[in-house]
């Protein structure tokens, strides 16, 4: 039934997709306000025209937040979709094919900022929903939808509405299809996040820059010191020698490590592809995907201060600034981290230097156990429409929301997306395959009946 | 005579010097062009009335040289005099108690841009010529004037005019007063200055920076791999570990050392009002003047690359690039460094980055022999005129127009300076002692009647 009726009205689906693409919501660029606010506007619509409820634009500092209900299933879970209309910049637009904003067909893939990331897995949320609406005359869970246009842009006003809003957003799951499948046709479910705690150390040696001519051998250096006392943090293949770090690093069980070990993993393209230098780094007993799904690493963004411009200076800096930050995974406390670090920072500053750690942000890693029933619907959803097992992966990226909605709401989320890891997010030439849409409106509506026991 | 005739002409000494001063002659902006033009026909003008000949206005690609001379002394030496008639910004104006470019006389000093670096200094030589030339009748030496308007936009124009006019330029020694005493009433001889390789490391690590979310623990970082190799170079008291850069390092003569420890030099007041760290670093077992003036150093003066704006980027860096640079002393040769450097460099290169040096500059380290007769007559007629003993020291910079007399003439500088070390040049309130100025005219004529041996 459901299947029949998502066929049966394909080129609505797309039509109404690329109506939404067409607007270049872009939500970092303020001449393309009123393109975000009509975007808004839309999602708003279309999710009242596919039955949902109470629909809401609800104004913020910045981009508005679009809300929805249907919470008609007593006694079933709620879930809360969660997704975003805003957009990336397009440019540079000269590497385009075709149009950012004009979206085309072609070999079997949508072709547009936005096909993907979000529009294109956002809207498949509201097709299943009209799907499920039309079909059984109802949904077999409560449902939410929670739409964002910040999310490009930081996602600063859900990040206040949240917590501000703990009541009205309540739910046992979230569901988000902003992540990608870890290979064509492999079913996916994410179910690890590292956490992330960003930092700045300061650092000052003189009380103003010095001439290194006239005080170079006497006066310490804002930025060398810095530089050595950075160095120590890792030896050279990665290991964080910070003592204290490793505190609470949870092994994944073997049966995810097996997993990992048995997904279509390339080292060599992931270096030659991918990263592009000479060899990889990192702790040498781990296999890749351990060191960037499960293990925490310490990273220097930059070092600020001293002269770095055309041709010769030769000043000995006063201040030097560096941005550094800890990936987080479980069970590691991001406050023993922070201590951690300042107790090492105080010990291993170099002689004349002083140093400041400031603390920027700081959030846990997140896991999701894959025996919640609504990952278990989600794992048979994804088996039954796709015809193969799910794999369970990790990220080594952080998705604030997913720990905003742990943290405020107290609910796991199914990252269940349905992108391609080519399919160019935040780069010309953006992609979401079709049939993954079709795919996609299909395994939510089943996960949300499986889910719903209405199976 | 000498000191007779300085002083029946004090008055108008001083007046022709404010003349110069009040001309905003500031090399590195554009819109005093004219300005820079007017002070170099001025000091052109007042060498020809004090009786020098052959007075030219050099055009170069920037600002003017000033060349004249005197050669009706057969058989005796000669002299070049430099100096430079060009003048830092004045800014920040509000700093000033008063105008600049308006010389005031208080409490014995003449505050202005320009009343010490170098107009002052400079001046004395002329008025030291028309002294001797109106006293005697005759200069006791032969004398070459070369007066520059770069020297604080760096001196492209005499480093090019040097080499291409040695025939014109060639002398048996060059005298420049452009430093200070070490303190006041202290007659000082510079006879020692650091030479200077200035370098860039960039490194490179991925081929575009990476999410260090997806990527962080497996990619290398352009940054760190950058901060762990020049974290190398030194131990935390400032001693190079970089093989090969203390070959040929000569120790001073322990008479030298011994002349150092006498000066009065306050390591605690060096400490609190002049580099204003929490302590020094350095050789522990050195002298701060052995630090800064005899033993070479390896600095870094930034790191670029990465992000260090506000708030909180997840980058791994592609690129980075730092500003490092040595200062050698006698007998490192630069060459022999930038071998070492590039070796030392290759082969600690962290794995997965790629690294390349490129070579700014190099320039060996001066030392002048005390014993040369011209450093014997200045040292001479310090004492007669100063009455006091005169003090060898030397400095931890570099004066580029010593290493181009030096390589490109083949002549040793008399390096004899009448500042005093708190004239504040460069900054708001620059000043130069008056007695001084009177003083050094007086020095300068001595100098030359005993170098030529009119004595």
């Amino acid at each position: 039934m459901i299947a029949q009726y998502i066929d049966a009205n394909r080129q609505r689906f797309l039509d109404e997709l690329l109506e939404l693409i067409r607007i270049p919501s872009i939500s970092t660029l303020p001449e393309h306000k009123p393109d975000v606010d009509r975007a808004a506007a839309m999602v708003a619509s279309r999710l009242s025209e596919a039955g949902l409820e109470n629909t809401e634009i609800i104004p913020t500092g910045r981009h508005p937040l679009v809300y929805a209900d249907w919470l008609h299933a007593p006694g079933k879970p709620v879930v809360l979709c969660y997704g975003h209309y805003d957009v990336q910049p397009a440019d540079p637009l000269e590497l385009w094919t075709t149009p950012p904003f004009d979206p085309q067909i072609r070999d079997g893939n949508i072709h547009a900022r936005g096909a993907c990331d979000d529009k294109g897995q956002m809207y498949m949320h509201v097709k299943a929903m009209e799907t499920l609406l039309r079909v059984h005359g109802r949904l077999p869970v409560n449902v939410k939808f929670l739409i964002e246009g910040e999310e490009e842009v930081g996602g600063v006003s859900i990040a206040k509405y949240v917590p501000a809003n703990r009541e009205k957003l309540k739910a046992d799951v979230a569901l988000v299809s902003d992540t990608a499948l870890y290979a064509e046709g492999l079913p996916t479910l994410c179910v690890g996040l590292r956490g992330l705690i960003y930092l700045e150390v300061a650092a000052r040696g003189p009380s103003r820059d010095l001439h290194s001519g006239l005080y170079g051998g006497a006066a310490p250096n804002a930025v060398f010191g810095l530089v050595q006392l950075l160095a120590k943090a890792k030896d050279e293949e990665g290991r964080i020698l910070i003592p204290g770090v490793y505190e609470g690093v949870a092994e994944p069980d073997p049966a995810e490590i097996g997993s990992w070990r048995r997904l279509p993993f390339d080292e060599a393209a992931f270096l030659s592809d991918e990263v592009g230098s000479a060899r990889l780094t990192g702790e040498p007993d781990r296999m890749v995907l351990e060191r960037v799904w499960s293990r925490p690493t310490f990273e220097v963004h930059g070092v600020g201060g001293g002269f770095t411009g055309a041709g010769s200076k030769t000043v000995i800096p006063a201040e030097a600034l560096a941005k550094v930050s800890f990936r987080l995974v479980p069970d590691q406390d991001p406050d023993h981290v922070i201590a951690a670090f300042r107790r090492w920072v105080e010990r291993e500053t170099p002689p004349g230097i002083q140093t400041e750690v400031r603390v920027l942000s700081a959030s846990p890693a997140i896991v999701v156990n894959p025996d919640h029933a609504a990952i278990r619907a989600a794992a048979s959803a994804f088996n039954e429409v796709m015809g193969s097992e799910c794999v369970y992966i990790r990220s080594g990226g952080s998705v604030p929301i997913v720990g905003d909605f742990a943290k405020h709401l107290g609910m796991p989320t199914v990252m269940m997306g349905f992108g391609l890891p080519d399919d160019r997010l935040h780069s010309p030439n953006e992609k979401f395959k079709l049939e993954n849409y079709y795919t996609g409106i299909q395994t939510a509506a089943r996960f949300l009946e499986l889910y719903g026991g209405s199976a």
